[in-house]
């Protein structure tokens, strides 16, 4: 694998600690939710073109699991394991991003 | 600060475990390219367009601190602190990559 890639999927993996009032992506998934989408691209031969990305906190922690695909700049929120075949599937290679997973400042910004 | 950003910088901050054969950008000084990059942000009053945002390993370990700009794709390798003034304002602000910081890839890239 070697970038540039032709598209790169940044997922917040944030811990932070028991109690924090704004809670952190780590404890709803995230790190399993990456796995998927490792084993997706893995899975569909396109590992070399497209790279799923631990990230530090992308500042959209009321969301839930949050996850950001460059150069498109389209934002998931709330992003459960079961989701990722449909935004590997639709969006990855098919082009067409999933809209009913979009983060609301998404829906907000008209993208 | 809220996304969608006008631009994200990423810029990994992975950490292996000494003596690892690969190295990692945490030891050459990442976390403060990461810093560098949020203090001239918010120098210039652009804090709330841009983030700098801590990465998981991107895959580009041999080139030194790895900086990748998104939505554009502009990856720049070995960043010191002392580069991130110039990648601020000439690329961030002013719109134009930094060419000599240029990972090797991109040259390779033709971008």
């Amino acid at each position: 694998m070697a970038p540039p890639f032709q598209r790169h999927i940044f997922v917040c993996t944030n811990r932070r600690p028991d109690g924090h009032p704004k809670g952190c992506c780590a404890t709803k998934g995230a790190e399993e939710v990456r796995a998927a989408f490792k084993a997706e691209l893995e899975k569909r031969g396109i590992k070399g073109q497209m790279r799923a990305n631990a990230a530090g906190c992308l500042d959209t922690c009321a969301f839930g699991v949050s996850v950001v695909v460059y150069p498109e700049g389209v934002w998931y929120g709330g992003v459960k394991v079961e989701d990722v075949p449909a935004i590997v599937e639709e969006h990855l290679i098919g082009g067409k991003p999933v809209e009913r997973l979009f983060m609301p400042l998404m829906k907000k910004a008209g993208s």
